[in-house]
């Protein structure tokens, strides 16, 4: 066998992909062991070697909440260097104003804000309410904005809640419009503790097609923790999304989710799409390569399928 | 939250499926260390308990090929005594005739026979080419039916081969047709090496379609090699098929893939099924309860990321 599965389109699916790789960022924010800058750079360049045309490379929050990226102003610093406008165009992270100023002075073009669709996840993770939180972002992303960089508009719990348990369709698309009207370019819809199924992720599209919003602004963003990310994805190309989150190897996961089982895995969605015969322009076996070093480096296996059934020898 | 998925069905999907248990017997058939009769006993019983309704619970084959279900016939009168009626309602695996004489003797009345898909692997698992397989099923099979027993075929290698590659959907066709044309009730269509991907499974469903064969007689078993099992149960039953096989835990797998990750899980197969509000009738936590006994006593823990998310305790 080849390292690739035969290819056998689906009849009505996306004939094209964008895959939106966060292992950098989202993969690597809850290590706590920490990783060395030009390990990171080293591993960006992988992935943006391997294809992938979107690689968010860090996250200017403070240091205080997120240590493992206090080196976020030097590693876009030596990408800069290696990389030059090519580095400028990778999206960072951006909570807030002292952010979005370091990203400016590095000449940045794309961030991304992130937002809660429940309370209890807005009080625990951004210390805001529902509602206040968008007085955060608010500053930020019109600052943004003004300087003409894109945002792009993260959403966590959108299917499930730790605390709060399922959460509403209408309450998601409340929260993703605000941003939407904010400015923001793209919405990343996250099922954080992964507990979405195939048919609540289709009814979550339907709703925010009912408020007008069309699938060319949204992204969705599946966790593995219970095995369902991929046929999340085969609903969301069957409702028309062409952007999909993903993480190489399956780096990161939620540390308010029940399982270490974290970002559905970049190869494993590599293989699906390839099998549908779906364009993503990303070289397999490099993203193999690539989150296989970071997972020696870390210091345990990657979680994901793919990566296995390959780093194994044929029969 | 609970251990269970908010549901949100999906439009076209079937109300009802069939979970067909395969974890005794192709779950178990591999493992070197020897599994006692109690225990393997036990398991049925649990799988049973948790509302499966279909448990293979051992195969008929020569002690010598796979030593761990030499003890078949014990394990069969034991649970005959235990659960009487039901226990000879149970599915045996049936390779010859010597092994239909076996489960008659018993009284069984369900038996499966194994066919492959292509050349190399009938040659390498039944020492038989891919036409003279026939010729060791048939008489077994007309006396099983002559006998008034339920027959299921098993096709192994549907979608790739190890040796082969991709195999081609009519050549599949072909070798389940002629199952059929002998008496076989049903088929299991086995992507023993887990290159299958959503369109594939499509397409094999529709190219038995155009050959008379309709979903009613189509049963679909994935291994989740490359992560891709349960979207491959999405597009089958988007397709219309209603009998999925899973094993408990994700036991199992095959000698000849290139992973040790084996069998689609049970308990993945009901999370997904739970979500889209398809009824299946199967308490997952017992079928966790049952999986993660016999993975200690396998001693490594089950690959299945539902097992191991409800084996951890909530946040």
């Amino acid at each position: 066998m080849t390292g690739l599965p035969m290819v056998v389109p689906e009849a009505g699916l996306p004939e094209r992909v964008t895959i939106y790789e966060v292992g950098p960022r989202d993969g690597l924010q809850n290590e706590q062991a920490l990783v060395p800058t030009e390990v990171k750079a080293s591993f960006v360049r992988q992935l943006l070697a391997a294809g992938l045309p979107i690689v968010e490379a860090t996250s200017f929050v403070h240091p205080k909440w997120v240590p493992q990226l206090a080196d976020a102003a030097e590693l876009m610093t030596g990408l800069s260097a290696d990389l030059g406008d090519r580095a400028r165009e990778l999206p960072v992270l951006v909570p807030n104003d002292r952010g979005l100023d370091r990203a400016l002075d590095l000449g940045l073009r794309h961030i991304a804000v992130f937002a809660s669709a429940t309370e209890t996840f807005a009080a625990k993770n951004l210390n805001r309410t529902l509602d206040s939180q968008f007085a955060m972002f608010e500053p930020t992303v019109a600052r943004a904005l003004a300087a003409g960089l894109d945002v792009r508009g993260y959403v966590s719990m959108c299917f499930g809640d730790p605390w709060e348990g399922p959460v509403p369709v209408e309450q998601v698309v409340t929260v993703g419009k605000r941003l939407l009207d904010l400015g923001c370019q793209q919405l990343s819809l996250g099922d954080t503790i992964g507990v979405a199924t195939a048919g609540h992720v289709k009814a979550l599209i339907a709703g925010f097609g009912r408020a007008g919003v069309g699938v060319d602004r949204l992204a969705l963003h599946f966790h593995d923790t219970y095995g369902q990310a991929l046929t999340n994805v085969h609903a969301g190309l069957q409702a028309g999304v062409t952007t999909y989150d993903a993480s190489a190897g399956g780096l990161g996961g939620c540390p308010y989710a029940r399982s270490a089982t974290g970002n559905l895995a970049t190869e494993d969605l590599v293989w699906f799409l390839t099998g549908l015969g779906i364009e993503h322009g990303v070289d397999l076996q490099a993203v193999v390569d690539a989150s296989t070093g970071m997972a020696a480096h870390l210091g345990r296996p990657s979680p994901s399928a793919v990566v296995r059934a390959l780093a194994q020898s044929p029969a």
